[in-house]
């Protein structure tokens, strides 16, 4: 891996960037990550890379569905696992939610790959590949028949548009992490958090460690009171407000 | 190269991912390219990925300052080969522009495989790399003695921050195509498309096309009342409302 020095003012989006070529070169980050990672990239960038108030909301929602959750399952592609491994292993246990490996760009062996990299920090990993989504083409279809297939709660981070509209038909409830408010994903989801997932992991564990004391009643309270569709409304208006503010400061150079 | 179902509802932007992993796995785009792709298609996104009308407006002045020019050159990058090669060779032609190819990540054996790859599109080629820019110390510095080093207008597809200083301080005019409005080569270039080159380079053929019939006294006055700063405005304008409207949107779903 390339030195960066600490010093270095885009020094966290760099090391990024560098993991993700890792993880391609160790077969487990596909080429099509690189891309998508630089769209979210511009995302945070415009949402001034910090966890906003919406987010934190959400994020808090989202813990609390899953520790209400029967079978809560969180699943992770190849961007997820060489960005936050140890961070997913600990939010798995807290929750007692077990990390299933699913891909856009499938392969037994590259599944097998990601499987072996979260087991490496400790993970149980689900990847058994016996079961499929109906109602998808693609490699996410493909899912384990012990974790998405029964699930009543997936949080999905990093997700491809369509998957989460087959995971709805499947009558999941779908927790999303994604930086882009206006995707497919954001408005079909029914918990969307707004935020890089190198600060969302950190954060749900945080609020997991406060939650789990709580009782059923509490934790449906603050589901309860949810409305995604205004967090996603103030997140477009952060990034409106935040676009214009930075035009107004470059334009007037 | 994987295959994508039509119903995908990203399906062309899905295509040009595609393009580009091709592009790595034959030599020609680097793997910081894919991250860079992907920046960008954040910005066409939030721009509704069409052409606006201050996209035309620039392209249309390009394309009469590349007439007027004595030795217009278009540099061409690794993703710019792979993303519209043919329309690129049909450009140069009509502008009587040669190609020069000129990357940021720099070794003889991918300049060499661009260049080939573009002439296998009957593109004529400048590739010497036998000069160099004073000023940056990346691969972009190196260029070809017939080529960028001695032309009076360059067009940029898809610049690195610091090149369009330089260039602009070796005295050249620069028209830079540039999704993110706010980009230090978006202010320092003397022409800015905020477009997608999959649209901007057929867009500037079909200008071209109208426009060789023009005699200097008609391209002068089309260049003349030109202002960059004005466009830029109004790109950055178009962004906010775009994203004001969804906003709105979304709340009515």
């Amino acid at each position: 891996m390339i030195m960066i020095p600490k010093s270095h003012p885009r020094y966290h989006s760099l090391i990024q960037r560098e993991k993700l070529v890792e993880g391609v070169k160790k077969g487990i980050t596909a080429m099509q990550g690189l891309i998508a990672h630089g769209r979210g990239e511009m995302f945070d960038y415009v949402l001034g890379e910090k966890t906003h108030d919406f987010a934190w909301e959400a994020e808090r929602v989202a813990v609390a569905m899953m520790l209400l959750a029967k079978r809560p399952v969180i699943s992770v592609n190849g961007n997820t696992a060489v960005l936050v491994p140890e961070e997913l292993v600990k939010l798995s246990n807290i929750l007692n939610a077990p990390l299933e490996v699913n891909v856009f760009h499938f392969s037994v062996e590259r599944v097998r790959r990601i499987a072996e990299y979260l087991e490496s920090f400790g993970a149980k990993v689900l990847a058994g590949c016996d079961a499929e989504l109906k109602g998808l083409e693609h490699g996410r279809r493909i899912v384990d028949s012990r974790g998405i297939m029964i699930a009543d709660v997936v949080l999905v981070p990093l997700e491809d548009g369509d998957r989460c509209e087959v995971l709805k038909r499947h009558g999941k409830m779908v927790i999303a992490i994604d930086l882009n408010p206006l995707s497919r994903t954001a408005r079909m989801a029914d918990v969307t958090i707004v935020d890089n997932i190198i600060r969302a992991i950190p954060n749900m564990i945080e609020i997991a460690e406060e939650l789990r004391q709580s009782n059923r009643a509490e934790l449906e309270k603050i589901v309860h009171s949810y409305d995604n569709r205004e967090i996603l409304r103030r997140a477009v208006e952060a990034i409106r407000d935040n676009l214009t503010e930075k035009a107004k400061e470059l334009l007037e150079l």
